[in-house]
């Protein structure tokens, strides 16, 4: 094979990203969020662009992977799990067992966190692939099934910050917030981040948003917050304006009661997070849309199989998305637009950010991005713009490299704990 | 994207091969099958190579998609399943039920002749996009996981025939069949198709196999021929020595209640033969092994579809094969490189042709075929064979134009119907 298709180099660089006070069950988003770029580059001279979560037990994945690549082809992305289990050393299941805060996606363990460091590494090398090939991602992925992709609005209550969008504390500002979205963005579906507030005020808030935009998919993620019997309170209220309850309650069995006992669609990226949660998962039909995120399922391909998994098993799918840059945005976009069966606008923190590494910021209309055509991802980087959310991280004294957002908002209010209802 | 992608033209060429009169529950091979040969011609003057069945059906399905192809993109793979829909006219699922004898693969139903019709599409396009640029189909998948692909032995009950290898009509044949083989292919593990004979002679015959080979993985085939009481006799009479029992008997309730109540792992190629059947007998316990098919499963991206969800379900699987040529080989080698956990030899009928359309024979060491690292599927269509295999089938009066087993039985033995133990 040709030579020029061998990684010479691989650049890790972590950043901070400014992020606005954004309200959830664990907390607050920390006014910088730590994320890591990959760079592949070949012996071509081509670079490929990957990103991921960017916290101090990503990084430490990261290196050793970053050392074993070089000599290897970009075209070898299936080799890439087993190289990064072998460069981690043993595998440690569930050595970090416990709920990973900063991603709100369900117990965190060492597989979960090696997959997400392998979905840069993959996308850096299918955008170094494709971008040397002169194809876009998507035909390496057997070619798109439609020329875009939708997205979502995804409100959130939240403080006022630096920011421009202000506090939105109650239903008033939360459908003020989503007035914006759909003027500036054009979505067309709006997700709210709910579990901070009891869930009456939540309840509001959707009755707000339904009466705002009658007829528009609308979702409520309360990450895990309620207990069944609130949750089936909250589905009750709100059965006929949602689209679907988005985690609701936390874990499979508790996921699968209240399934059985609404006919509200439950979806989730908490209880099914990896190929071994799914077979419990549908067998007790504990949900019908799967939110599927190519970072912590493990890259684009990975993604692309979950897709088939759910289609096999008559499960919907749509996309979950954690604060992200314009490169995993493109990602995104990119193998979304291979998925058959995509029903549900994907979500999309995007619009949140205001710093990005890639030279271009993609444009969303009527909630939508066109897929690129353009070799590979179909961005680019902005080295400058990198160098400078790097070097806020190479001074940041430690209190953001790490997401910690019950941290947060322990600055503020020492007392706090999650509150569940 | 580059134009010299897009396809320019498509040939399709039917052909007969000559078959040896192996027996099965449904008949006897005819002396000589159809397949077709699919030939991808890009504006880059590529031609990428693809074989599937070549009955009349699937010609009659082939035709209009091969007639919607040029102008699209190679790399266009996943777009391929909603143009063959389109260009059949409305889907008829189960339109053409019943029993599919030529391929011994459960029911026939529009959607599985299209999707095998697909699959031919679907690897020429890859061969000619790995042509194109300079890399071998394993690397379009994402590349091998493996340098080799270990096959089995496929031992048949057999008439004498114009071929050298005789009858083999008791153990002792079935023996010397294995043992040449062994000697001339080097496979490990040997299949016995059954369902041909009484099962105490076909339990003979592996028994037979067990002290000639002692250790080596042996599986019994007869295509669903038995009752439960049967399959369950024979597995309590050969459980020490089977790898797995394939299709002991027809249809996933009678395996699933096989399979409750014996340790010999159950293998299929016909209750499991598309996505929809899975759910239905993996919640059964149905199989531990799914013999997968690129050709009935829809092509390569679906081959590794499916290996994902027997991955995810803790499901085995290796490979089903009818008879094909060595393009057929070509892709199943370069998919099964592809895929993890690939645990059982697979199967293949290619030592049983003595002709072919591939200019080189691939050669088998120690059971296994080098995984190619050539451009594409790694084959050359030798034009002098194929021209003389179409001629056959030009020259064909019909007899042979599509594959009836029970036909060329009745042929011999006018009043034969099939055996059920
Ligand atoms: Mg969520
Ligand atoms: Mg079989």
């Amino acid at each position: 094979m040709d030579a020029k298709l061998i990684v010479d180099e691989v650049r890790l660089t972590p950043i901070l990203i400014s992020d606005p006070p954004l309200l959830n069950t664990q907390g607050v988003h920390q006014p910088f969020t730590p994320r890591l770029v990959v760079e592949v580059i070949t012996r071509g001279g081509v670079s490929g662009l990957g990103e991921t979560y960017g916290d101090g037990v990503y990084l430490g994945l990261a290196r050793p992977l970053a050392g074993a690549l070089p000599g290897r082809m970009v075209t070898d992305v299936n080799g890439l799990f087993a190289l990064a289990a072998e460069t981690a050393g043993a595998p440690r299941q569930d050595a970090d067992a416990g709920v990973d805060a900063s991603g709100l996606r369900g117990v965190r363990t060492a597989d979960k966190l090696r997959l997400s460091v392998v979905s840069a590494f993959e996308t850096a090398c299918l955008d170094a692939l494709g971008k040397t090939l002169g194809l876009p991602v998507h035909a390496l992925l057997g070619g798109k099934v439609r020329d875009e992709v939708e997205y979502s609005a995804y409100l959130f209550h939240k403080w006022a910050g630096t920011d421009d969008w202000g506090a939105a504390l109650d239903p008033a500002g939360v459908v003020a917030q989503a007035r914006r979205f759909d003027r500036e963005y054009g979505f067309r579906s709006f997700k709210l981040k709910g579990g901070v507030f009891e869930p009456e005020r939540e309840i509001a808030a959707i009755r707000a948003l339904a009466e705002a935009f009658p007829g528009r998919p609308l979702r409520l993620d309360p990450n895990g917050a309620w207990s069944v019997e609130t949750s089936l309170a909250v589905a009750r209220e709100l059965k006929d304006v949602l689209e679907y309850l988005e985690d609701p309650a936390s874990g499979t069995a508790a996921m699968a009661e209240i399934a059985a006992r609404t006919d509200v669609p439950l979806a989730t990226n908490m209880c099914v997070t990896t190929f071994e949660e799914i077979p419990r998962a549908f067998a007790e039909n504990a949900v019908r849309i799967v939110l599927c995120d190519h970072h912590y399922w493990g890259g684009l391909h990975r993604t692309r199989e979950l897709a088939a998994l759910c289609r096999t098993f008559g499960v919907g799918l749509s996309m979950h998305s954690n604060t992200h840059l314009g490169i995993s945005l493109a990602a995104m976009t990119q193998v979304a637009a291979t998925l058959p069966g995509l029903h549900h606008a994907c979500d999309t923190h995007y619009p949140w950010q205001t710093e990005d590494v890639v030279t271009t910021r993609p444009v969303f209309r009527a909630g939508r991005l066109a897929v690129s055509d353009a070799p590979g991802l179909g961005v680019d980087l902005d080295r400058e713009a990198l160098a400078v959310l790097h070097r806020r991280w190479l001074e940041d004294d430690g209190t953001y490299r790490d997401r910690d957002d019950a941290a947060a908002m322990r600055a503020v209010d020492p007392g706090w704990t999650p509150s569940r209802w």
